[in-house]
């Protein structure tokens, strides 16, 4: 099984740490190849950055869509993922709902711990749109911005227990999933630190996508995510235009 | 005031519709100006082209966003919304939900009529986002794309009349939200001949806007919509990067 | 087009406070007239005073609904709103639900600031009803009984930025929704405190009621609004009695 | 034990068969004393007549509060019932809400039928005040005003058990609970016909007030129905005055 | 009328006590008959006690349905009353739900106060499953284990009173529901301290069966609570296969 | 990895085919045994027969769990798994969740088709605890008892596909879960026939423990699946006393 995870953003180190964290736990016979676009932000902390990136993540997946199994889009806020399932039948999993369903398994609720608070609300809006939100105890922003964690993992790592252990002992939280694809190389030491299972959306997506894989399960395309209508795409790329023909 | 009203597709007879329906209802002195991206789609009828769209509409805000008091976004979908809040913080509004908390205030719940299938799991989530689930009483599709309702008034008038109908009697809808700018213009059609309240997203939008306008209200910058972080956008126009400038 | 404006409450010097906020910043060719009923409480703080005040409200508007286009009612309970859009079938719209919606239009989430601790559960069934319970960061009560905030306007202003300051940092909240029609002339002195827009109940009514006058929309009549059924009102005031007619 | 029911409306036939309903099932030493208000309409079928008729029952409770030791509020929108908790710290019980809650105890859902439409999004607003919306499988309306069901019970019951049969086979509802206090006296005969429990309201506000009575408990005067803020009552009765003094 | 209270643990200390709870409010004419199960864990605090109570108190409710009119489940958990329910058409109520909902009467929202803090996870998922979520404001766990309360009163019911308090000044509760059957007794004092309605669930589930016993109603037999299917059961007691034969 | 795949029932026809759809999917190097408990129904349907198998289930996770990896709970109501997660750190999965949770990731929202009718009240419990309410299009019964979709496939198959049609047409179903463990081998018959992702139970469950332990996740011990507590289980048998110790 070939699977192509897409960090959307241009930050080669952390497309880097997060193809490691998915082949540190992929399965036996996984092949991992880890990309990012060829454009767009070198973080994403917003909606423009998000939008942003989930365009060039659909083109990065149209690019690629006879080469892989299937897809994992390694950004927290899952940018693009609703359209690249559009532009193929393969599976696509986001990082944040991959984790979050997969916390859903060894707690009563999770939270997430996050960087910088602006990103919370945004957070807020994709758990209510996952449909979790009952089993959501709280997003938790630290003052990281997602460059930084690679920077200094020491402050990082640190912030993130801080913020772990008010959410287990303040907001009921059984269960806490990274917010950040930049996190993932933390998740044991976060771990280790609060007692509590602690998920890298990374790893979760691939699981997930594993599993979607061998049971020879794609997307379904009665609704939300039917092929593209065929149609004009005025002064796009190339590889765009040839999603809508 | 100077409202620019987007139309983020490119079918310029629609941005020429849509330019007119705002300019029918809006106040004294109030000026509009209606106009498309220059790139992008011929119509909007999925996720794919919701975030294809909404990346040209963020542009078309950066690019005149001195120019103009406010910006209303005319495809029911409400295409980057949430992006173009944080690259201005004059008020930007969607049609959507522009039309939908209107409604509210006319009738105990309403119904979407909107146009092909697959478009109301995605009117779905942006109702759920918009926190209105409980006042919808449906989302009810018709068979018409976007660019057939301009092409054939009469057929999409009918159809839209009979999904109306059904709302009102089956689901229990007091009022009527058009779902799709291309409807406006036959909002009182409709609402004569089911005799409930219809509205036009472009008219709700921009009374929203004329009033918070007028009310001198802008754009909360305190969280989700706050100025984009600054950073490098690879391989990105000119117009976007001076966005993270 | 004209506007009445009616403070459902008995205190005059507020129904005038309330009629200027109306007018600074109401539309040109609008013309208001603020009223409060000939009987009721001096003020409204609690469940009993509401329906009271509601009775002498709906009287009002039955009084009145020859001679203006819309009618604002100016608690923020919104008390006989409901009750009004049956006597009438010209727009009716409460300060509580018209503050509300019009601040998800600048924040992703708002929170409103009221007055004694009591009013919260009432303000709370009201957000309910409104069906916009996810889009409230929370509701705050000052220790301010209706008439001191016009008595005693420093300390007023003083507890309502103590709160809103409250309800952005621990809340979430992008927007403040003022919970008082006697608070809307302080509104500036909020916002400039606290940096994130507040909005008045009796100003974001108007603006509402004048796009709906102005999109020529009428209440619906085909449900929870339908006029009042035919039958005798025992011992009521002829006025009354004109309804049920 | 004394209990006041107090019907809503100005119908005395439909008092008497209130009464008859609550003496027929009370407890061994309770007496029933069922009474209208001297004013308000003859029936209550809207927003309206609701608030109108809270108002006569409110004067009714502040009337008589010294010689009951508790209040059933005989209509089933529950009108008053908020203010009437403040006016008195005697239990004061709803037939609407006592009716689901009592319901919930022997079906996984109930469902309510009720008399003409326009009642149906009044009573869907009740069921979401009450927090009950997940518990409530529907609310189905039939053709029959108030006045009817009296008039004429055997079309009455035959509308009922339609409504009844659907609510359980399409629907989910395993009991039923009788939407209008004047449907009590044909209970038996549409639980005979279903197969399914049914619930009058006002039996079922006795049995609640017994239970809350013989507990010993009464009305928390902690926040929502505190005691009513001491103010003048401009133009009011006497009765209503000596509330708020 | 006759009621069996059970207590599913088999500490016959708290099955006397809430048997003197049951008689001390119960109605003339009715009989209480207090017992406890043969077999199962001394107290209940967690998941796996939850169910293996469950099973020996459905075992108890099989064994003597013919002896009594009803049947109170009295651990808050209110641990296999689904299944009792399908084993006899007579009421079964728990004391969780019964208080719950009882609380509803008297105050907006009430909070649970209960004993240690696994059990908070688990009575949250007893709220959301009886659909009062919207209405319990919170749920507050003291260090307490079932045993201790009874082995201490003193300290029970202060560290009861000091999270009511807490429930009363940071929640919202105007009710509190005492959230273990071992607490009953000590409700008038945690009442006199706090000043609001406290409500023991063994009273409260036995004014619900007193009152569904008067008005002739048994369970819903059509859906979720039907007889159990025949069938053969393997390996189980007697008693147990006759419920299935 | 080695995985005990639990039948709850006692059909041992229906244990070995259930481990035949764990075989056909599960990864290299994992190792599925399949069995039953030694006592309990032959099939579940209904809350007296969950509460009875949980209890078993409970058992068998206990005596086997130093011989195991994780451990999936193969009955779609997933009886007594939150009691297993209390018995053992390692995973513990029920078919019901694991096949929801996997569906999410395939389409918009999912239907479940599951056996008689009287489980649907069962299954919509269980879908409101793991918070997918919204999620889920529509639970959908067949006439199917669990053991005749064994003994007569063809007529379950065609009712499984009638069922799934009506869902994907008129629920906005764009996934199927299977709500039954027997029906997992017609799973691909099911899909082929109506063209969207279809759902075993036991396959999901699967996939998603060998998810777990590779990423190394046990069940978090801090709140609602702590240890049980240590205490007397009066008449139990060794093995389940041997939990409390």
């Amino acid at each position: 099984m070939k699977i192509l995870v897409i960090n959307p953003n241009t930050t080669l180190e952390m497309t880097k740490s997060i193809g490691e964290m998915a082949e540190k736990y992929c399965a036996r016979g996984t092949e991992i190849t880890a990309i990012s676009p060829d454009w767009g932000p070198r973080s994403i902390e917003g909606h423009f950055e998000e939008y942003l990136s989930a365009m060039a993540t659909v083109e990065t997946v149209a690019k690629y869509k006879e080469d892989y199994d299937a897809f994992v889009i390694a950004c927290y806020g899952d940018p693009g993922v609703s359209a690249c399932r559009e532009v193929t039948e393969k599976p696509v999993v986001g990082i944040g709902e991959a984790s979050m369903h997969m916390a859903c398994f060894v707690g009563h609720k999770f939270s997430v711990v996050t960087v910088i608070p602006r990103i919370k609300p945004l957070l807020e809006d994709l758990v209510k749109q996952l449909g979790l939100t009952s089993k959501c105890a709280s997003i938790r922003a630290t003052n990281l911005s997602v460059l930084e964690i690679e920077q200094d993992p020491e402050r990082a790592v640190k912030e993130m227990i801080d913020e772990a252990k008010l959410a287990v002992k303040n907001d009921g939280a059984e269960a806490i999933c990274l917010g950040c694809a930049g996190m993932g190389p933390l998740d044991l030491r976060v771990q280790d630190a609060i007692g509590v299972p602690v998920f890298d959306g990374t790893v979760s997506a691939v699981k997930i996508v594993e599993g979607l894989v061998t049971y020879g399960k794609h997307t379904s395309k009665i609704g939300a995510y039917s092929w593209p209508e065929k149609k004009e795409l005025v002064g796009c790329s190339t590889i765009l235009k040839s999603i809508s023909e």
